[in-house]
């Protein structure tokens, strides 16, 4: 979220020129000699370019791994240590401070790649902001994969505290099939009552609310936040938490959600990790990128003065949406 | 809170200057060939100055509406969470926080503004810091439908709760009526124990302490807040709501407290929503402007320094205050 | 705590020079002829020079007023609620939040005095950063009665809610007098099982945090808060709460608790006040005045790098303290 | 953590230099002459310079020894409170607090020596960071005698409520001997349906978190926390504390451990300190190096671009470690 049209990473790419170009003479000579203190020591950073080069390659897919990797880990550990301690080690609000946590540091991971650490929110800015498309599977795998490995160490951290939970090793149960159930640690289930509707729309709304706050907390005709960005960002996740977060789980992240629940089954979960909650699992999958499209539908509408936005070509963007992609992003490009 | 003078959407103001004099030829050409960077695609974005005319003209509306929409979402939010739940997802103090980050995230929302969100709020800033009265019913309306629009929203996300708290989907009561009501998510009804004096005193000290704050902390004369404004109005309502919170539930906001009770009067929490605690509903209406206006004058009698304040006119005011408005307002204006 | 350095107030002077030598003519005449935009309009704000004489004459008094004020309008409005609610609207941990929000508002509001807003604070920055000893009474009279004065809105404000807890309107009693008292929402009393040792101990070791990291915050040789100084000031406070706050309330402020106490004393909470806890009274008193000359000392000595800590003279401060005190303002001042 | 190249502490070498050479004569003159406003009167600083010497000579150990003593008197006394109070005075969020809290400010008091306060930290630092190999017995020394003056601050601060919940003064008992043990108000003691295996990993993984995030946050190149440093450290060790403390309380730090260990021995806890969970006293000893160091590793192979880490020279670092240490330091030193 840290910066929404792509970085050029100016320093590195720089290092990257001096590393593979270190064999082509005069020009970058001037650059080097000044560097090297002692210029008969050879240099060992001009012989691994390769690491490098393939970094440099994957570095959007690292960054957002990493990143929603700590989100995970926050967010999940501090679900497992709730529940698992029959609350004695936390209770309600530390879930909402784990995830507000987890969202804040994982921003501050990958600011490499934008810090999106969320499919919705990747949808929203390739729809409202440019991002370029072609990185959209790039982005969602990534931070799929991120949230299965960070949810993945969080059952091997716990794995002792889940058996004793449980009530042997070989027991795994989903929440609505048992009163001992962990696999709520891992993904959202919906609370008893809730219709469909109401499990969705809870999705909906909570994924608007968020996707209009980053717009705002980004916008800088607006008051911005700035430096502070990530600690805005936990209290955005802190408040849905607080205020949404009760009768889904408030997932609005399909990554956050997809992912775990992908390694709960592979755990052993069993399939109703896929039936709980009358075929749930969709919901938290799709509801968010409706709702952080939407969300920010109605900031780019009501409050966004930048001219990065489809609202800005005619019919506030719906004909560009109905048009083909490739003549809405040379116009998107042109007014640079 | 974050620009009391008005805000003159300077580039803004520039793109509509584009816009709407796209036909007039010569010097806007100047401007505009060195931004296309294809010149024979025609920009669309000279096509379509209706609806950012239209969103002009109303953007102190539509900020103020969204900010106080973000402020109930939130603050609702979570009351109905905490109720609903019945203290198993959030307790008092996630309230604190709930409201706290609504009056938060609000500000950073409705910048353009000025971010009050609060008609008590606006008209301190009338009376104290030149803000032009013809703006204050525009502010005041727009806050309150903000406020009924959150609040609907919050309504509709928690309804099958609210019918499984209530016991059936045709039932809802008020505070004082019901040992299961439910209308206590949307405006606040006093402790039981509370006097009309008390009740009054108790949102007038609160309002009091909120303006003395807003105040302080926008007072680049004092030390000021500058960019960490919308933290610390997070500080200073979490700390009223933990602090004087209690007795009638720190409306300090009629926007906040009126709107939301006109939207659960409609939803058809009946008449009781007026009648409970002894008609109480018309004192977050007005103590919080009396409370105000009295915290402001207190913090510019004695602390601020700036010369934009009445304070600085004859009798330190009270002369201004009592003749024509006309008057005080080119008075005001003189010495800029 | 903002500016340890006596702030000059330049631009408030300024206003000062140009109201009260409006008669003499034609210096002055070049400064205000830019700022009246009609002149044949006669600036109504040359006519009242008295009562901005008089505000300037007592910033200092006014601005520490109203910071502690503010400190103990949150500070004991919290333990009231906490307590009078019977843990239903908060709990120990918002008693943390309160007092540190008290601090960090507190200091907003009351900068342009340096925002001490604790005498023994004053004594500490008198003693080792050359704040001028003749302020010194000023400062901790009027932080005693800012104490004062915000303990009285309290008790206004929870009068109805004290008269329901302690069984009517003419009962009020103190801690280890009564199971139903409420005098501990004004100031500290000690646990039960404090040997005076302890109570002593336990208040100069939290004094003694406070002036060290207080110190230590200012120190632009060190890390430093910069504009973050009130923030963490809340977490100080938060913190010494959290972590040295059971024993006896951690009052760390001789006004803090001195002003409150009398308050109840003068409302009728008996002798009982100054009594209890074997004549604890005087601790809070004594003890934050030594652990806070302490606590900045062990951070002149250690850590300082500053050249205005009297460590910097012979026998690292101790022959100074010896030696008469007009030696010492002369030695501090010179070296500016 | 706020440098972690040493600081030159100019402006303190400086006085030094002034005092140390205050009778060579006359280039000196030129600065001073300036500076004394009453020259006759002979300044006193320039008699002083042996406590500056000592001072400067032993600025990292002090630093880091009253950082790391900030650390455990808030740590360790949130623990004390919570645990002693029978949870009247603050829960297990309250803990999380206090911990993040007290590596928070113990970073503000012991900047000068980089704010590292574990000796995990300092030793990742020397493997990726280059930070002098020499420094890191100094520097661990002084966290383990900081944290052991820390606990017997704490100790003596709440000896009477311990002797209280012991059941008499000369009953000391460690957690699992005891159901009214005290001795985890120190270190950490595992939970324990832990394995060993379990313990481990939990401590790693938990120190792998810690040094990831702290390199992410240190690191310039990507978002980076830069003056709210101090601030996303409390944010990391909260979240560390509310989502992997529960197991073996987290100590991912070995002084942390260790040193109140120590303490709590020479108290009079027994034998029992060492031989607790199994002679689980090494693991938070040994487990925080190896993940301090793994998540370092991780950090700079994926997502670091400065030129100061190991990682950049052939095979990722590999073969510089199994080098000889000198080479290492000089390619180090060579591209400054």
């Amino acid at each position: 979220m840290a910066s929404w049209k792509e970085v050029e990473l100016g320093s590195m790419s720089k290092v990257q020129e001096t590393l593979s170009s270190h064999s082509c003479g005069s020009c970058l000579v001037d650059k080097t000699e000044t560097v090297h203190i002692n210029p008969d020591v050879e240099s060992p950073y001009t012989h691994q370019p390769l690491w490098f080069k393939m970094r440099e390659y994957c570095r959007d897919a690292t960054s957002e791994f990493f990143g929603t990797m700590i989100l995970i880990l926050f967010g999940d550990g501090v679900v497992a240590q709730v529940l698992l301690s029959h609350g004695q080690k936390g209770d309600y609000q530390s879930i909402s401070w784990g995830w507000g946590l987890g969202v804040m540091l994982g921003v501050y991971a990958s600011d490499a790649s934008g810090g999106h650490i969320n499919p919705a929110v990747t949808f929203a800015c390739c729809v409202f902001r440019g991002f370029p498309w072609r990185k959209f599977p790039v982005y969602a795998l990534s931070q799929t994969l991120g949230a299965m490995a960070g949810s993945a160490i969080v059952y091997g951290n716990y794995k002792s505290a889940i058996n004793a939970y449980e009530g042997g090793p070989d027991i795994r149960t989903v929440p609505g099939y048992s009163t001992t159930a962990t696999a709520g640690i891992f993904c959202c289930y919906p609370a008893e009552f809730m219709t469909r509707t109401g499990q969705f729309f809870s999705e909906f709304i909570a994924s608007t609310v968020l996707m209009f706050m980053i717009f705002a907390l980004k916008d800088e005709g607006n008051l911005g936040a700035g430096p502070l960005m990530p600690l805005a960002l936990f209290f955005v996740v802190f408040g849905i938490g607080a205020c949404f977060g009760w009768e889904t789980g408030y997932a609005i992240n399909p990554a956050r959600d997809f992912g775990p629940r992908l390694t709960s089954y592979m755990i052993g979960y069993g399939h109703e990790v896929w039936a709980a909650g009358n075929y749930f699992f969709w919901v938290p999958m799709v509801a968010p990128i409706l709702g952080c499209t939407f969300g920010g539908w109605i900031y780019d509408l009501f409050l966004y003065t930048g001219m990065d936005s489809p609202i800005h070509t005619p019919c506030v963007g719906i004909k560009r949406l109905l048009g083909p992609f490739h003549q809405r992003r040379v116009a998107l490009q042109s007014p640079v």
